[in-house]
């Protein structure tokens, strides 16, 4: 568990490297008399790290004189949410791996023409920091199981799934593949739906939505602190969002599975009163033990999924077509998938995508980036939300992996630590053993 | 090759997170209500990456208003600079590792008291990032022999040598143990007596200085264009740098050996006007042909340093007393292993010294930054200079490794790229196999 | 000339040197010791300079270590966006502007508390630094006329009027007083009415309302390079603008009247289509000959001004009353007097608007910060447009003139120079002859 | 008093505009294109203001993105130090003043090549704004005699006197002229003989020294809080301060008078010692009863030195040839006058005036920039130090002034406030009456 925790096979340090190489080869470019004529103002290439640290959101760099090149304005992304992250989750192979980040735009020139990684002849170098990377990572559970583990794009910045080199592996390797897509049906299915599976060719013949009772219940507006009483009533007005959930994934064509995470404080009117809502959809549904029970505790969930899986007529149907203007795919989502009323482009975002279609980005995903906590871009709007307008206030593209990124509400792509960071509480004792990681 | 280059087990990414780790738990202590009262000004912990990034070496961090923290100065140095780099490197177990990472001085209060790892609890988490990193990594040769390769603190900015821990296991493992001190006898050595063999606990039994004719003819003057054409005067004239480190050698108390890196271009009007310089000192010495031949081509060299070794009265005498003021044991490294006329404390250089003087660290090693090109701190002065002075600009404190650095001349903790960064010529072909690192 | 364009009676100096005396004094508190706990991240206050200076918009202050102070991000203003230009402009004696210059909000303490100019004990100084420039300056035309010329606040910043002192002085002095309101109806004017007159205690008895054919052409679609042609039709078109204007004045129970100045490029037809517009709206009107002709050319617009002064019944009716919540009263100007559909509040504007109401500051005046180029708040909006919305982007507080000011679409609060700045054609003999001033 | 003390006749606003306009046009001539390839990180011209402002020291302005031009670090120094106050108080009339402006260097090209304000057209309107300012301001004294009052340059930071211009109106005008030349004679006395008498053409009949016990007792080691208690050793000890000014002056070959402030915490004792002493010098003094009996009590200091001016031997013996090295000028400075053992270039100082000589300014003046407080650059050092070597740790070029600035010691070109700034017992009453200037 430390080892998956804590380096595991260095494959963010990889990412981060790569990524950092890009941003050190742009400042010497410029510093070197800028042939390509970079603007400095308009570098889009920020930097990366795998920490949580806000200190680095925003900063000047190149300060301190003339050998330490020109100052202009940058920032540090945590790792997942790396461009490198994006395209090593992508790609199929070592030369699809290398086209990907030699098409990665860095920038625009003085006159404002794009500056890829390609003309600071880099991406060679990066893919060579990459090598191990791509390889996916076999691990097991604790039960003796296989597991691939494979790149992290977070679902709320990024695309949120396993790598498709690691779900083509498994596809060949076993009967059934189980993959994460993470956050929920708005980010990490709407995700794994519309880019990853058009790209990786497959059609999933089902999707298991895992929820909880305890979940609900906060959707229906119990404070955290009060979760662990029963509370049918909120539980039963918090299902709408689980709802909502369920909606979704019936509208890509695929039939959805339940899991509810069983909680030891779930009573069983709760219980009950939830497994009426799910009935009267029409759902499948299983109580899902497996932390308390390991694998014994889901075998009625698996049951489930089998014969899903088994009856599935899946047939997938993503949010938008490709060739759709950007604009309206991100209207898409925001009012299909996340149940918006519409959507606010402010500031220069809808110039931008202006621009990024006459780049010829036109045909790119939409890789939205929002809040986990809410269907809407506002982390306070709980259970199922209506009448909210989504608001992206700024437009990143990531080329490589051809990716237009809507920035909404206040989502960061660098979180920063709480008042009492977790590493406060982790040790190492003097044989090597470490404790508080958990 | 490859593996080593590029990530090998992932040491310096270890050294990294857990240098940044650090970092960021200071900003964001800061941002979370400060209730140590540090001064965002007098924050000492720079950040760290490797990477040659001229660009990071001045930067300004915590800009975009309040939810990203407090805006200071800062900067990141390259990963060998980090003072968890040194840490690394002199920690013999992991409770001797946890206590250094507390004992590092981050900064100071706004009433000037200093403020340690240890009151923020993150040499903790520091220790365990840097659990795997702490053990040395055995590789083998091409002929297959083995060595131990352990930590990278370069020698013109740390104290350039392998980890205690490494060498010690060699002492434990094999009749003779070889190590590399970075850089040459001004620095590699001069750190590796005066801080490692005193931490160690050894005492070296024999030294091996390695040469190159064609070295000698650039500290004679020669340009770098044309050092292959034959140039018996010139290597003589520069054969003086060489014999200063012969004299270092020997008033450390131990044996040298010079083993002459054998080039294509060497004459043997050269080779033996030196062989002439060098019986005239009494030294061992013989022609190294290990890269075009291998183990074969080091056998008479590795005689001489059997014969060295059996034969040794070697008694190690550092070159200061630790107990000694700080500016003394500066000026003793600067005169007497140098050559120097004298030091020049400037700016608050001296005044820092007194401080960390009255702070208890009076005790600590010195640990020069100084350019490797030159025995002086102006990298063009070459051969065996003298009348010069060195110029200590910045002191910096690593009370965690117990090292103060005294920062002279131009040397720079974080490296640039050049004008051709050698990633330009590194790529990965369809199969995995990269080119272009060598 | 020159002298009220070059630096007149040093009254713009003044109220640079007062702002900048109280910036000062904030950097100056929080270094030492900061007694006050002023949040460095939250200091309202920014400087001001009387130049347009686009690379002084943001800046961060207080690098290069701990004498410098602590670092923290700032900017300037334009001297007649400052709030002390306001103070000026609306203080009616000594004691009035020293209450309002210590009532200046300068910013927050980390726990949040509002921190006023009086806090730190800077007002006295201000205002001793304004003893002169609350003077009225009287100057002469070129006929001789007296006129008084008192504070810039510049009316798509800040509230666009002559300073109340200037008028009142007037008002004692004549029998008629004229007095300019910067931009049109939608800027000088509303504001004007809605601030200047409710502090003033008058009711102005009529208003002319400056016009030319040339504009209108340009309103009504015609590029500048073109406006020398004769175009009836773009005139007719682009009359919509005036008459909203028009609409404005008789809404706040002003009788108006239009001065048309005349060009020598207005065609009889021209003159002809606009006259008739402006006769079925029932509006007196001029042509006006002044830059041509001087007081000779005006004869006609003043006995219009004349005969609608003695016979008005002007019933100052404001957009709104005071007590109403902020967000309404910047939506009424901007739907009534603007014509938008609504206003969009972006970012976190909602929730400092809510802020500012707890804080004691609903019943303030409002000022927009609003392009004068468009009755919307995008310049390229001619004509009478409609159907649009006015972005709020950011809410500023100046709390000593009572002033909540949305600053809306691309405004800036700091100018920058063009291309070729004026300055390159202002030249001065060897006698002290200025030339290139216009 | 006011008037002189608050904005008197605009001199200062006036130098402060012409310099920040020279400085916008800097930044918006990079932000327009850049023709002239001026390098963002080598422009030399900061911004002033008439502020003791230490946050704007170190800055970075252009932030923001595209719109706001291009990232630098930049600073302001106060007015005094600008070399706009300097021109305007060496031109000689609106040409040599144009000309002089058109000079000034502002930075260097991308290629090496300096760029001057001339390049930028900036140098007419820059004159323009300095219309009046040219012009001296002709004050009375309390006692109804004239005095001409015009420019302020700190002698400092810069050249410590009045305007050439004024002496030369002052000395048409009247048949003794006294002038006062600021800090002593390590400062501003070494300057008016080696920098403004040069430039004026004359030579002065007499030097006045203003000294008093008070100050002696301190140079002899007294706390400032004993002051007031006799000390006649002290005071005899202090004298040696004294004794070097009277040496330094003598050997400018111009007739020493020293005049002793009187204090009424002199006592007959001290004063009688201090006699002494100067009787035993050779040198004319006399008591000054100026402050407590207004000019009554300066009868006898004028007759002693209408008496050395009658009967003046002077013969102006500058310290250094103009066509010296810069190296050499500076050098003599320091250890002729203030008796320094030599000069600490540090840094890149001595390659600076390398470069200055080869760009055309060997023939310049040396201006020093060096604290008041000491004959040495370290405020600590008391009385008549020796031993001591002066630091130069910058060199500033005023190329329109034609003066090399030495920065030596901690001397900085922007004060900080106190503690409790002056400002804080500033205030006006209802009337418009100030109290608290004094």
């Amino acid at each position: 568990m430390e080892d998956i925790n804590l380096h595991f096979t260095g494959d963010f340090h990889a990412v981060t490297s790569a990524h950092n190489l890009l941003a050190a080869m742009i400042d010497n470019h410029i510093h070197q008399g800028n042939e390509l004529d970079i603007d400095a103002r308009r570098v889009l290439w920020r930097r990366t790290i795998d920490m949580n640290d806000r200190a680095l959101r925003h900063i000047v760099v190149g300060l301190g004189g003339k050998p330490n090149g020109f100052p202009r304005e940058d920032g540090f992304d945590i790792t997942p949410a790396s461009e490198i992250m994006a395209i090593l989750g992508l790609s199929l192979n070592y030369a699809d791996l290398k086209k990907r980040l030699g098409d990665i735009m860095v920038g625009y020139t003085r006159s404002g023409k794009p500056v890829y990684a390609r003309d600071l002849k880099a991406h060679g170098a990066m893919a060579a920091l990459l090598r191990d990377a791509l390889k996916p990572n076999l691990v097991q559970t604790i039960e003796n199981t296989p597991a691939i583990i494979h790149t992290g794009p977070f679902g709320n910045i990024a695309h949120g799934t396993n790598s498709i080199l690691a779900t083509k592996i498994a596809l060949k390797l076993a009967d059934i593949v189980i993959t994460e897509a993470g956050f929920g049906a708005d980010l990490g299915a709407e995700k794994f739906i519309n880019i990853v599976s058009r790209l990786g060719g497959w059609a999933p013949k089902a999707a298991v939505i895992v929820a909880s009772i305890r979940a609900m219940k906060f959707h229906g507006g119990v404070p955290k602190k009060a979760l662990a009483e029963e509370n049918v009533e909120a539980a039963v007005k918090g299902f709408a969002n689980l709802e909502k959930h369920i909606e979704n994934v019936r509208n890509w064509g695929i039939p959805p599975i339940v899991a509810l995470n069983h909680f030891p404080t779930d009573t069983d009117a709760e219980i009950k009163a939830i497994a009426e809502k799910l009935d009267e959809l029409g759902v499948p549904w299983a109580l899902s033990d497996v932390w308390a029970k390991g694998g014994e505790g889901g075998i009625e969930l698996a049951q489930k999924v089998l014969d899903a899986v088994e009856n599935s007529n899946a047939e997938l149907k993503p949010t938008y077509d490709l060739d759709e203007p950007l604009e309206d795919k991100i209207r898409r989502i925001a009012i299909e998938v996340y149940g918006a009323e519409d959507v606010d482009f402010v500031g220069k975002t809808r110039k931008t995508l202006k621009q990024l279609e006459e780049l010829g980005f036109r045909d790119a995903f939409i890789c939205m980036a929002k809040t986990q906590y809410s269907l809407s871009d506002d982390p306070k709007k709980l259970g199922r939300p209506t009448g909210f307008r989504i608001t992206v206030r700024e437009i990143r593209l990531s080329a490589g992996a051809r990716f237009v990124i809507p920035v909404t509400g206040d989502i960061m792509t660098m979180p920063g630590l709480p008042k009492v960071p977790a590493a406060v509480n982790v040790d190492i004792d003097e044989n090597g053993v470490i404790s508080g990681l958990f």
